[in-house]
């Protein structure tokens, strides 16, 4: 495995709904494992936009709130506490950099849920998705993540799919970038970008498409680094 | 999809080291879903022993704390918000009830990682087990969580493993259960009681061991159930 092709993957908390998707983000990881990527998770030291009690639905602390929770600690669970602060990536010691989805991707990386196409983006995610694009390494998104990406580098019309959702589309394509309609599973790459997405839990009725969807996301990776 | 078997799913929170191991928890859903079955997630309503910063391995919060997290609200991360109070479990409505590890398993279903074999078990953890083994539908269990099972049903000699441990497996004999070494992904069956367990991250070096043990674990119960 010295030659192995090596992935950072940028999580933005632990939780569907104020975090990372877990089973998009498990699934991507396992992917990665799967075909002898290695992998190094990565997410912002700052704090959740909302802390979300899942069970009930309901928020149970804010941005300023004392229990609110910490995106970098968050995402540590889902990487079984090997993570890095972002502030640590370096584009250049990785091959790829890719962001699975949940709604940590619009209120955590970026404002996106609440601001839609006029949203800003964390700087320390904007600095890594920039560098990550000036070294030409891959970028990949699951899910709603792609809006993250379209902030940051629409101006250079990168493609990207978030599903078949109409408004959502639009909104991708008011920040600069194209849009295309693909299935849950369906990958779509922008091969003069090296820009890879898929739609996941857009689209997915259950974890098996999320996982399938994963799957064909790595070996779209696999297709750009030959 | 009508006839599909149905296993319950026990969670025990959110993360390695204070919950249920994430990619445990997920290997084991997706499995699932990929071999037909439905699943129904469960948790007891019922606080942690203890919240742990998984980037630190500080823990943030001991029993009794205000900022201490609920079992039901952190496990419902992994189960995207679909899931029950543990007090809904009707062992007659399943074909089988599977626990993942993580250290949720030995703190908050049990207190085995305090205790060991004098260990406690909540209270709705007992009653699913017993209900489930009383019912004759399959048990399984995963990493850590089979010292719950040992305890619980350890008089009817069940046969378990949690790896090659061997203080680990001398646990498993006080309290009554015959343990069997296995390596990550191999799967111990015990036919008469209707019991699978496999070892995980015990042993597992990556996610991908994690995700084959799952397979394998399910594929068991696809024979036990023919």
């Amino acid at each position: 495995m010295n030659n192995a092709p090596k992935i950072a993957v940028l999580l933005s908390g632990c939780g569907v709904y104020d975090g990372s998707e877990i089973h998009e983000a498990v699934s991507l990881l396992l992917a990665l494992d799967e075909r002898g990527f290695e992998y190094q998770c990565f997410a912002p030291n700052t704090w959740q936009a909302r802390t979300m009690d899942h069970f009930t639905g309901e928020a149970t602390a804010v941005a300023g709130d004392a229990d609110n929770r910490n995106v970098l600690a968050e995402s540590a669970r889902i990487a079984r506490g090997d993570i890095k602060d972002l502030k640590e990536f370096d584009a250049r010691e990785f091959d790829g950099l890719i962001l699975p989805g949940g709604f940590g991707a619009a209120l955590n990386l970026s404002d996106f849920a609440v601001k839609g196409p006029a949203c800003d983006v964390n700087v320390e995610v904007e600095r890594a998705l920039k560098d990550a694009y000036k070294e030409g390494i891959i970028i990949g998104a699951m899910c709603i993540a792609p809006v993250v990406l379209a902030r940051v580098l629409g101006a250079s019309h990168i493609k990207l799919t978030i599903g078949n959702d109409k408004d959502m589309a639009l909104g991708i394509q008011k920040m600069g970038a194209i849009h295309q309609n693909c299935a849950a599973d369906e990958v779509c790459v922008d091969d003069e970008h090296r820009i890879v997405s898929v739609p996941a839990y857009m689209l997915a009725k259950s974890i098996k498409e999320v996982a399938r969807g994963a799957q064909n996301l790595i070996d779209a990776v696999v297709d750009l680094l030959v």
